[in-house]
Formats: structure tokens, sequence, C-alpha cells
């Protein structure tokens, strides 16, 4: 199973996943816990160009290659060895991230999103959890934890239409795409995720 | 005008460059000297990602991608600033070499990067000099600069297939993609290309 969790800034992502992988541990199902961007010491340092606030305007053009090149790392490194070595993977983000993030909030057309996964992504998750909440809770929570990155510095109208891309999203691939009411309780989101799975 | 430079290693494309930037200067028309990958800080980062032979093996695709990054940032902030500045830009490297190294070199198939090219490349050169010469000779003088980077470390049979692919995209380009023989002494190497120009 190939599990990704989305969502904006505070929304409960590493808490639900620690949640998961401890309900995975008493199961005994063996798994690994990654993420995006990252997950690879190539695509951290992927992670480290995007995140940096600091230095040159990033295009978003250029934003949303290094993403997909820190992908193609991590599939090819990672998710499918984990996969094919009957392991779990739980990644924190993946691909609707980019339909959310660069088609959403930098407003880039979702074709240049949509052939870069057609053409550099051989593998897609069996369900991912949407973690979602109004925008001023999330970045109220991502406020308190200090120094905020590149992304996080970005504007409520930005994330705003991160979230739109997200709802569309799930409507459209209401398979695999599990909206979570990010508002209730850490205890009664795992829960809900946990009843799912 | 957009000229680029391409060609293996050591087959002079440093030289002539220069050569071509003197005779620019003596005709005062203004113009901008830039490389890929690289040309902008955050470029030149990325292309410090690709060349350092040490770390982890980067997937195919995932350096195609970084180079399709480095390139959209070029792009934005270098080339189409220079051009509407009516600059003349002289490339030393720039698509023909992700066909010729990626889908030659790395065996990744054409439509990778035809897609790439489609949909995040803006602008294209309004010539090429394809600087051409048999790879043992070019192999020779680069191993002779010292020490070698990530792709300079490839193996023969490696620049064949770069070369192969140099020469279809010559035949099927010929109106923007000149060959000029890099065996040729470097003053006459820069009096043809002069002369096309």
């Amino acid at each position: 199973m190939f599990i990704s969790f989305e969502g904006t800034e505070g929304v409960g992502k590493s808490t639900l996943i620690q949640g998961v992988a401890a309900h995975l541990d008493t199961l005994k199902i063996e798994y690994i816990l990654t993420r995006e961007p990252g997950g690879t010491p190539l695509a951290e340092q992927i992670r480290g160009l995007l995140l940096t606030p600091d230095g040159e305007k990033i295009a978003p053009a250029c934003e949303l290659l290094l993403l997909f090149a820190a992908r193609a790392q991590h599939i090819s490194q990672v998710i499918e060895p984990a996969l094919a070595a009957g392991k779990w993977v739980l990644c924190d983000r993946f691909v609707d991230a980019s339909f959310a993030y660069q088609c959403g909030g930098r407003a880039l057309p979702t074709a240049q999103v949509q052939v870069l996964v057609d053409q550099f992504v051989s593998v897609l998750p069996n369900k991912t959890f949407w973690l979602d909440a109004p925008v001023e809770i999330g970045m109220a929570r991502a406020s308190k934890r200090g120094a905020l990155d590149r992304f996080e510095q970005e504007r409520l109208e930005f994330f705003e239409r991160v979230r739109v891309v997200y709802t569309e999203r799930a409507v459209a691939e209401s398979n695999r795409i599990i909206r979570v009411d990010a508002t209730l309780a850490a205890s009664d989101v795992l829960k809900a995720v946990l009843n799912h799975l």
C-alpha cells in the first residue's frame, strides 16, 4: 500500500502520519515514512533549494521542475524499492500537492503538471488522505512553529487557491482521495483515517 | 540573436565562444555570454548537484528534470530579458544537449525531452553551432584539463551515442543547426562560424 497525506500548512499531517505508523506497528506491518519534496539525500538537497527563502526569486516553472526532479529520484530510490519489498509507504505529500500548490497557488497551467505526471510518475498512491481545514486555522498553527519557509510565507489567498484545487481533485478522484476534517481533535482525525484503511 | 554552441567534451566550445564574443566587440554588438546548466546563481547550484561525482546515483529522469529546472530559471531570469533588451545571447549548450546526452547518452525516451521542450522552453536559438569531432579527440583534450566531472567520467560508448543524436538533429534541423568540423585549427573553426553569422 502506498498512502499519501496532503493538506496546507498546519493541518496536522505529521501527527496523523505518526499515529498511522504506530497503528501499523501494532499490526506488525512493515512500512517506511517519507516525505516530498525530499526522501533521499539528493532530493533533500533539492528541497533545500526550494524552501530557502533568501536568494534569487525562483521562476514558477523552475520550482515545478525541481519538485518533479526530487520526485523522480524519490520514486526510483525509495518508493519503488519499498513497494517491491512489500512494505507500506506513508508519504507526506505527493503529486496532488503539485497540482494544488503549483497550479492553484502559482497559477501554472494544469497541462504542465499533468505531462510531468504522465511522463515521470510511474506509481500513484492507493489512497490519499487530504486533511482539510479553513486556511486561517492551519496558518495560525504553522506560524506558532517558528520560522516560516518560502511556501509558508505565502499569503492567505495563495492557500485559498491551493485549497480550491485540493477540493476539486478530491471530487474528481473520490475513489483515491479521502477528505478528512482537520478541525477535529487529532485522535478523531486518526480514527477516521484508520476506519478507511 | 540567440546562438547556442553544442558538442561533446573537449571540442573547443569555450575557445570558439570567446572568439565570437571578441568579434561582436569589434562590431559594437551588445551580447551576454552564458551557459547551461547554469547561468543564474540558482541554476549554478543545480549544476553543482548535477556535476558532483560523489553522493548517491542520480536517476536519469531526475537528471533530466534538474536540467530543465535550471533551464526554466535561466530562460526567465537571463535569456528572455537579454533578448528583450536587444542583446545577443551566446549560450554554451541548450536544448540540443538534452536530446543528445539524456536521450542518446542515457537512453531516455525522446518523448520525455520533447514534452519538456514543448511545455517549458519558450525560446529556441536562431542558430546553433555544433562542434563535431571524433569522440576520442575530445576526450583526450578534456582529460588534460584536470579532474573530470560526472559527465566527463562517462565512457566512450556514451559519447558515441551523444554524437549520433547530435548528427540526427543536425540533419533534421539543418536550417538552425550548423555542423562545424572541430578537428580544424581553432582559428579556422572561428572563421567558419563567423562566415555563417
